[in-house]
């Protein structure tokens, strides 16, 4: 995979394209029990992680994917206090989620423990920063199982998983779903790495469909981000609860947290569940309230002025009509 | 730039990082007085057109880019019908122009004639369908000259340019847009490949100040694109009538050109303009109006429902005082 002093990516899932990052040194290079696990410093990219010969994040870039996935249903839910994190063994989820000052529990489920002990060895000043949080217990264990006899525990679960291709497919299919719905909270919010619109639009419609059987509000979302094949990535959200409109953050951030962030804000959130019309007529098919996907901009609409219109002469009328009684 | 069947784009401005395309059939291959033209048949891309070493379009990923830079300042104008385009030899940007039923005059300056023919030859099935649309005039001639003595001209003005460094470095300079302003009517958007936020956020400031001594109304949007550096372009939308808010599209696209259309929304036109964090504080400072970045989704805010409330309040009283008016 490296070759003259690139790394480029194998393309099993993306044939005929390849993204390739200069190398200036490797840093790690084996095999754990489930996957092969390279670590080395790139030219222009920062340390960088690959499993199974795919890129899992750079130092660069990789806060666009741990902001998006993790923000995004943290703050589509009104008061996350206990999250569950499938995967995410760099720790940038983990990261993103300790920042909110209101969660008092976080169980992650790492099937790989290798993946862990590397980032905290490699990645300690860029995703590796809260294993030492008081809130957190780490597991390893295959999520798939650990989820089966949990009841209404999570306000938050975010699968931070690899490709549908090795460790992570089963985290892909509706018997996961199922267990996952049960170990939820009601109001509870799932968001799950949701694959490349541009890539696997069939995979992201059917792995929507198989979340359209367990959970009653489905949508997908996408962040851009240069390092992930052809330069974004989507997510899979979905509340046990009916009629949640998960593109409305049900909060903003809090002002310290939003000092912090490089990727999501508010209008992001909203935006990111904006689809180009290709996807968008895949996505409509599924999708949970059936909204439509609007954006708007702080114009505000005709409709707002006609309604404030209608106010001030329903009001004027109102006041004359409040005189001429007063008057009698 | 082709080795063991893979072209790989250079990285004189994107270091550190590549881009790979397997090829199956090299198709054109040889230099114009302006640059390096390469024409290939890629594995899963379809047809792939180089230039300099850069790719400029495949066929299945140019429509993010030919809707995006073209619908964006058609909508965002009231009643287009006068349309410059600089650059664009592939035909792309021509094609959806001419998708514009109101359209009635197209000028289009391509300072290489060899692009528009090689287009013609072989990409007569995807950008290069509209040459002979008898809207057209086609000149070969460096834009920067051609607008110098033209005057309220053109109602949008579209500079599909390559990067600023080779034959399109003039068409990113002050001087540029001054000219541009002045070849433009009153209330005109023109609409400039503006770069990767992710690789050029620097270059993007200085361009979008260089506009803003130029147009009263500036702002920055962006379309995904899989074969283009780091997966995204942006673009960057004048006027020159003060206060417009180029996030807003003016019209929604007639119903034949949606049922055309691949990418662009009025949804996705107002997303365009939400930038990632680390973005829009770079542009912020430059954007006019200096609108917050807002996407909303499709539930009316309080605001609204307030107002709504207030109106019905107020119709009711105002009816209530009719009423008793009446009976006096």
């Amino acid at each position: 995979m490296i070759r003259d002093g690139w790394f480029s990516e194998s393309e099993v899932m993306w044939p005929g394209q390849a993204m390739s990052l200069k190398v200036d040194e490797v840093i790690w290079e084996g095999r754990s029990d489930f996957q092969d696990i390279l670590v080395f410093k790139s030219a222009t990219y920062g340390m960088v992680l690959a499993l199974d010969g795919v890129i899992q994040l750079t130092e660069r870039d990789e806060y666009a994917y741990q902001e998006m996935i993790t923000h995004i249903p943290m703050h589509a839910h009104p008061d996350p206090q206990s999250v569950l994190i499938v995967g995410g063994g760099d720790g940038g989820v983990l990261r993103e989620v300790c920042r909110h000052a209101g969660v008092q529990k976080i169980v992650m489920c790492e099937i790989d423990p290798q993946v862990c002990e590397i980032a905290q060895k490699f990645f300690s000043n860029s995703t590796a920063t809260a294993f030492n949080d008081p809130r957190l217990t780490l597991l390893h264990a295959d999520a798939a199982e650990f989820v089966k006899d949990k009841a209404q525990e999570f306000d938050v679960v975010i699968v931070d998983s690899s490709d549908p291709v090795g460790p992570a497919e089963t985290l892909f299919t509706a018997d996961f779903y199922r267990s996952l719905r049960h170990a939820m909270k009601p109001n509870a919010i799932m968001c799950n790495q949701g694959e490349c619109m541009w890539l696997h639009l069939e995979l992201i419609g059917e792995v929507l469909s198989h979340c359209k059987e367990v959970f009653p509000s489905v949508d997908y979302a996408f962040t851009t981000i240069p390092t992930y094949p052809s330069g974004q990535i989507g997510f899979l959200l979905c509340s046990t609860a009916p009629n949640v409109v998960l593109r409305s953050p049900a909060r903003t951030p809090e002002p310290e947290l939003a000092a912090q962030l490089k990727y999501y804000s508010s209008a992001v959130h909203a935006a990111a569940f904006v689809l180009p019309e290709f996807a968008e007529r895949v996505v409509a098919k599924v999708r949970q309230p059936k909204l439509p996907s609007v954006c708007s901009s702080t114009r505000p609409s005709p409709f707002t002025m006609t309604s404030l219109g209608f106010a001030l002469a329903g009001l004027a009328l109102g006041v004359g009509a409040g005189a001429l009684l007063r008057k009698r």
